[in-house]
């Protein structure tokens, strides 16, 4: 596994409008973006500030909503009616979708990228769906002399229009030289694991590991601080400068305060997302035979959030499940 | 909940050497350190540096040990023995011993502390031994006319030994303003969580809750990464910049890769450690009707690694009950 991390420069999102011209190699690159929810489209726009994209996403309001953006540069959002039309003249297919079933229908269905895109063209992997399932999908796309990238993205929304993505890649070079001009239009952060595909996932899924397993260990901390009777952002202020400190106690820790004090909050990452990806951590160590207690109990724990009508609120909404709202003063 | 964190400036080991007076108010002091473990030792050491200092431990041999201490500046260490002993003269006297029983014993015992110390002192309760246990002893201290402050320290022994060590204090302002000296010698954070002694433990609960979580989560990321044929060292490398991050996983971490490339690595903060403060925070979260999977998983975990003989060793060899040293290319 080599570690060759770059650490671009956080770039604006209308790079071409500020009068540089861009990179010769990018602007050659025609681009499809299939799947355009939460990730998708903004990785569109990003790509489109640069780089001619089609679109394809199963909803016809989606594609509607990316076409109508008003870009501004060299690129342009043209909407499909197919995954295959998208890719008909595509260099690069980035595939955005939720998870197996939609990466199956999209690639390999009656309507899919692998009956029109050009030998030789790479689909860009970045949903997190587990090593297997892109294994099994690079096999079947070689079979159609397409190559892949493996490349699982991290960062949520906002980042992801503004090409700050952190990105691990499991690639052949051909395959990542190919994609390179995309990769770098959406990365900040772009650690090349290796070359087999699977290995992007595999790393991206002990992300999630530690991510789930910290928010949830945060979840534990204020709902206990307000157990006991002290004032839970004190707590945060107070241990995340320590040994106790994480990413997220820092990042999730305010934002669980604030659940007790606002209604609604803005939902920045859902909590389903760590149902789906708390379920592939455990399925690959359970395939791997090894026991990871923890995030057996996040798994569950997300859960039940999930059964508790969560599954689209902020994933820092967790903590209502320890520690709820309405009767969090009886509780103590 | 008041928070009034100081963070001093680490000052060196042996300040009154350096020609600087020592402060009057310090001088005045005497204090004794009862428990002369891997905790008490250094912190006794460091406060001989400034103040006179009695010991009591009830193994002759470590009161030896500290008695022996070539100490420079204007303390000195004498040992006791008796806890009674110790505090004859003391006006502070630290209490540095394992759990409830050691410090029921050194406390209330037929030559306990309460037989001799004179009114209005204060004992300064370092250990960590959950909110309840400190309440119940600060009402018998009471009776005694005893002050406490109840101070868990965090930091491990080297950092005693620097007065370097991040303590917790829930305390009034009388029994504070008498321990201030001596906290200030043993802390270069003291965080003053409010005045009710148990309100110290409660934090350090907390953070020891969040502690022993991040250290099985980077347990199982480590177990991970080797079962998917990864190399550990590069995961946590490239994940601990991210989302991902934790202390724990930035400082045990390493260490946990170390275990299977050394033999006996150095014990900085013994495993059982985990368990007993695991049992703490299930007990009082349960008390308090808050539930904690995660932290009921990571106690079970360390009890199965107290059980597989690791009760001495270093707590970051708690990897290897999720991949054993010997069978991990086989279960790989």
């Amino acid at each position: 596994m080599a570690d060759t991390s770059v650490r671009n420069g956080a770039r604006p999102l209308a790079r071409p409008a500020s009068g540089r011209a861009p990179d010769p190699a990018a602007r050659a690159l025609c681009v499809a973006v299939i799947g355009l929810g939460a990730m998708g489209l903004p990785m569109a726009r990003r790509l489109a500030s640069a780089l001619p994209v089609s679109v394809f996403d199963v909803d016809r309001a989606r594609r509607a909503l990316a076409a109508g953006t008003g870009v501004v540069g060299a690129g342009s959002i043209t909407p499909a009616e197919t995954p295959a039309d998208a890719v008909r003249t595509a260099d690069v297919a980035v595939l955005a979708v939720r998870d197996q079933t939609q990466a199956d229908e999209a690639l390999f269905g009656p309507d899919g990228v692998t009956t029109t895109m050009r030998p030789g063209a790479v689909v860009l992997f970045t949903s997190t769906v587990g090593p297997d399932v892109v294994r099994a999908a690079a096999a079947r796309l070689a079979e159609h002399d397409l190559l892949i990238v493996d490349a699982p993205v991290s960062g949520g929304p906002a980042r992801a229009g503004d090409g700050d993505l952190l990105i691990v890649a499991g690639a052949g070079e051909a395959a990542l030289a190919l994609a390179r001009p995309v990769l770098d239009l959406l990365a900040s952060t772009l650690t090349v694991v290796g070359p087999n595909p699977g290995d992007g996932q595999a790393l991206k899924a002990i992300n999630q590991l530690l991510a789930g397993v910290h928010i949830a260990a945060a979840a534990e901390a204020v709902a206990l601080a307000r157990g006991l009777g002290l004032d839970p952002r004190t707590v945060i202020d107070s241990l995340s400068r320590g040994a106790a400190g994480s990413f997220m106690l820092s990042d999730r820790g305010p934002r669980m305060v604030q659940a007790y004090e606002e209604e609604g909050a803005e939902v920045r990452s859902r909590l389903d997302i760590f149902v789906k990806d708390m379920g592939i951590v455990t399925g690959i160590a359970g395939a791997a035979h090894v026991p990871v207690p923890l995030a057996a109990a996040a798994e569950q724990l997300y859960l039940m959030g999930e059964r508790a009508g969560l599954a689209a609120q902020d994933d820092s909404s967790i903590v209502t499940v320890l520690s709820p709202l309405q009767t969090s003063k009886e509780s103590r």
